[in-house]
């Protein structure tokens, strides 16, 4: 798949996920099938997240002032705000921006909100759109000036070591998320230059492109206290006295199911994990003029028994070869075909197809449903490991800058090295192998790959999104 | 309730459905237990809408020029329309507008999505956020900036029946909807000074709030083919030529929720149709010295098989005197409250209190769930049916416009009258009456109110939101 941009570009268009032809750029439409993908795999994320957070919904308008509050963090984001500036005919007394992000939507009303210490933890989440006037080319899901699809969770904590552990918890939350999207991460904590406009640190989850790029896809922020600081969020200790909240907060976007995407996505189209999937399984009926109502009635039967048994199921009974049938199925990812046909009925049975080997599979009608459950199961399984595998054999160690060079120039992928944590050696590398520095893990040991010095981290290099 | 309008801005406050002091005017802070109404609520409708509508998302900013290009509708919201004039620290070559509604976003695409006849009646919606730069008084939920939940349905047909066909499908299907949540509708066909911008006709929805006024709280739109012309959407017909396609458009808004919090709320703050309610079911265990572990257990147990059956149920096990609870959960407007105490464990029973009627009934524990369930059903027919009652017997007839005038004065409510449909007598009464006509039914025989000619309508007078 050397041509990954054409592939993802035409994709979105066969499958109907995305209309790239909005007439502004950077801005999308949703198609009704790609919707129901983007719903079914935010309902797996609200899944998760409802256990110990609550849903929220503030306003997409920030005032002048209260974006302005947080210097290091508006400086993050000045270059790329959108402005209201007129209502109506007449202009606004205050500027007001659609939300970059909604620390400064959030945080004034959390100074409201938050009393004293039996209050907390707080956590709250939301699922809104969100702008950025990328002055890059952009390209849809990936790198949008419309985030349709913006999940930010944001937690209020009394102690540092209560956000410090929240910061874990959120990334065990993404684990399991990417997890049941059969999605390959790195985990790293980016280096200090790359962290999120005004917080402690960043965590951030990669994943690897077809073409070799990392994508950035999910990110979890250690606030401390600079924001409570800054909107004067404080509470009330045991002891009476008012302390400054501790903050985390972690996001999301549209580019989790770009990268579902693309990832599991093949020469024939989407490959779906069954949970994602806006049908998990399509059944085709094989007519000839023998049997021809039987069979169509068996295929109801089965239709109706699968929906009544919480499947997304569809009965493709139009007019058309099987063939294009088949073909059409396949590029939208459907994980399962079920053919019956008049010899099938004689067997009471049926030939399932999975999409992600194709494979087929003769199957007794009777206890069809547990075998179409197994084989979601498997196949979200082999997704994952395939996926992991892929993304595995892609990272490659490198002892000396001339190697991660030349490994970025023949083989792409993602750079494994040692690095002493220096800020100033880090932009070296980079300038010297010209690719970013995605972040570090703590625990390793050896010597610097650029400067030679004692490395307490291992680092990883690769081409960005 | 003679003080709605107070009522209304504390019970939002007070159950923490919405927090009205985010600063900007006419924009507010869905809270966590007003965005589970909200979601119930939208849950409904949408499994309304999914059984033949497709839910799709599309951009929120309008370029100039195509909001432009529809000029009856533009001279509609062009005092209220939000403009997006710079991006970052640049000026934008073209103006965006923050979608008022979004015809003018969508068809432009639907005239790329129609082709032929085969394709249609397409039949789409969504659920976004909409801008509206209000310069009267605002009001959460009623009257705001940001509507934060705008469901807009956009269908397309072939020809001019089944347009209106569809238009007498969208009433029932927002009949359905507010059957669902109990609140009374009058359906009317609104006057031409008063319908949707574009239009051919406009059909509404307006129930009755404790005041006395009326609040719009469910459009429908014959679109006819005006858009269609303007923004060329053409289909290919049977005989092989190019029609302009005809549309209707539907919606609904925040205000939706606006009217169950009003109408069926009473003094102790929310009461809530179950299937909306964030709590379905709230348990209170009646704790003395004696079998205090006893009675903790069997409301766990409860609550674990509640939950298991379906109930959103909550158990209040916090250190409180029962009357604080109650005294909560009422204003909650959690529709059935549980109480187990040690009487109760040794009869193998408990207590079930109705929100709404105040009504104790003591059950069997064994059957409880199918005694729930039936108070549910009972809770939502009564709500109903007294909602619908206080509405009819609001609508007071007028046979000349002193009765009209008195009726509005003394009892405010809804008139009927009898109207010949001209346009100017129209006018006239609204200005003699000094209220608006909401709008008209068919069907009717008798002389005008005002200018005694024979008058074909039964018209409806009120003071609106």
């Amino acid at each position: 798949m050397t041509e990954f941009s054409e592939w993802f570009h035409n994709i979105l268009e066969e499958a109907e996920i995305i209309d790239q032809r909005y007439p502004v750029k950077g801005m999308h439409v949703w198609m009704p099938h790609g919707f129901r993908i983007r719903k079914n795999t935010l309902n797996i994320l609200k899944r998760i997240l409802d256990r110990d957070h609550e849903e929220v919904l503030f306003p997409l308008l920030v005032p002048e002032d209260e974006l302005a509050k947080e210097a290091i963090h508006v400086k993050g984001f000045e270059d790329e705000v959108y402005w209201v500036t007129h209502g109506g005919l007449s202009k606004l007394q205050r500027k007001l921006a659609l939300r970059p992000t909604s620390e400064t939507v959030m945080y004034p009303m959390f100074a409201l909100w938050v009393r004293s210490h039996t209050d907390l933890p707080m956590r709250f989440y939301q699922i809104v759109n969100t702008f950025r006037y990328e002055t890059k080319h952009t390209r849809p899901l990936i790198r949008v000036r419309e985030i349709t699809t913006f999940k930010e969770a944001h937690t209020i904590h009394a102690t540092a070591d209560e956000a410090e552990e929240q910061v874990e918890r959120a990334i065990e939350i993404y684990r399991e998320f990417f997890d049941s999207l059969g999605i390959p991460y790195l985990i790293t904590k980016r280096p200090p230059w790359d962290k999120f406009p005004g917080s402690d640190y960043t965590m951030a989850f990669d994943t690897l492109m077809p073409d070799g790029k990392t994508l950035q896809i999910g990110t979890v922020h250690n606030l401390g206290q600079t924001f409570a600081r800054t909107f004067e969020i404080k509470f009330e200790n045991p002891e009476g006295e008012h302390e400054y909240v501790h903050q985390t907060c972690y996001g999301l976007s549209d580019r989790v199911i770009a990268s579902v995407i693309a990832v599991h996505g093949d020469e024939s189209g989407l490959c779906l994990p069954p949970e994602v999937a806006a049908h998990q399984v399509v059944i085709v009926p094989v007519i000839f003029k023998k049997a021809a109502d039987e069979v169509m009635e068996a295929c109801r039967d089965l239709r109706d028994s699968l929906g009544d048994a919480g499947f997304r199921v569809h009965l493709d009974d139009r007019d058309l070869r099987a063939g294009r049938k088949y073909y059409e199925w396949e590029m939208r990812g459907v994980p399962l075909r079920v053919e019956i046909g008049p010899r099938d009925l004689e067997n009471n049975s049926a030939v399932i197809s999975r999409r992600d080997t194709g494979e087929k599979i003769t199957a007794d009608l009777d206890g069809i449903q547990d075998t179409l459950r197994d084989l979601m199961n498997d196949i979200l399984e082999n997704l994952r490991n395939r996926a992991w595998e892929r993304m595995e054999s892609e990272i490659r160690e490198a002892g000396t800058i001339e190697e991660a060079r030349n490994i970025i120039e023949e083989k792409r992928g993602i750079i494994s090295f040692m690095w002493c944590g220096d800020e100033e050696c880090g932009m070296d590398v980079e300038e010297k192998v010209r690719v970013d520095i995605l972040g570090i893990q703590e625990g390793g040991s050896g010597k610097c790959m650029n400067c030679g010095r004692d490395a307490p981290y291992r680092a990883y290099l690769a081409r960005t999104y």
